[in-house]
């Protein structure tokens, strides 16, 4: 068994693209991939499963239909199943999101901006 | 839908006691827990699932029989169901836990040392 420590500074010091999530965790069959985001993502929904959202570094704000979530480092959020949203930020965030292996990020909605979805690092 | 973000800091805030998690928020069918450790917790094991620390603030090393790993602030490691696995830390350490709804703090050990799995902050 490997014992070391996953450490996300480390991990976002590997890669500079954004909108790419890359798994570097599992828990039984959920994955935990860091993300790098600026700008507007696309409004999108997974129907069959929460997201969860920490912010590492940075600034998030995650739009709803009827409203917004800010979020700063050290803080979290989980977007319900079925539930359309749309991640912005200004500048760069680094964040960890925490959803079952497989789900894509652009959830029901796909198109050009869908990311593979189990790309490790 | 309340859109509030789950501040870690604002959560430790509002407790003291060590080895009680709280559940501060859900993803499906995991919980996810704050928890102050400080000392050494007991050997125990979790039969049926992975169980994910995060350090959110302080150092945390979890023993196990052939090893060790260290956790500092901004790191996670993953236990894998079925490793007997002891949590230390020398001095308070702030953790998030990951882990399905229910499952108790002492695994199959059991004890005096168990917590209630179910408590929300």
């Amino acid at each position: 068994m490997n014992y070391k420590p996953i450490n996300f500074r480390q991990k976002f010091g590997l890669f500079a693209e954004q909108w790419q999530p890359k798994v570097v965790a599992e828990m039984n069959d959920y994955q935990f991939k860091v993300v790098k985001l600026q700008g507007d993502f696309i409004w999108h929904d997974h129907k069959d499963t929460d997201e969860t959202f920490i912010v590492i570094e940075g600034r998030l704000r995650i739009d709803f239909r009827d409203g917004a979530v800010h979020l700063s480092s050290g803080e979290m959020f989980v977007v319900p199943k079925g539930v359309e949203h749309k991640p912005c930020a200004e500048r760069e965030v680094k964040l960890l999101l925490i959803e079952p292996r497989g789900v894509p990020n652009t959830g029901a909605a796909g198109g050009d901006r869908t990311a593979p979805s189990d790309a490790w690092i």
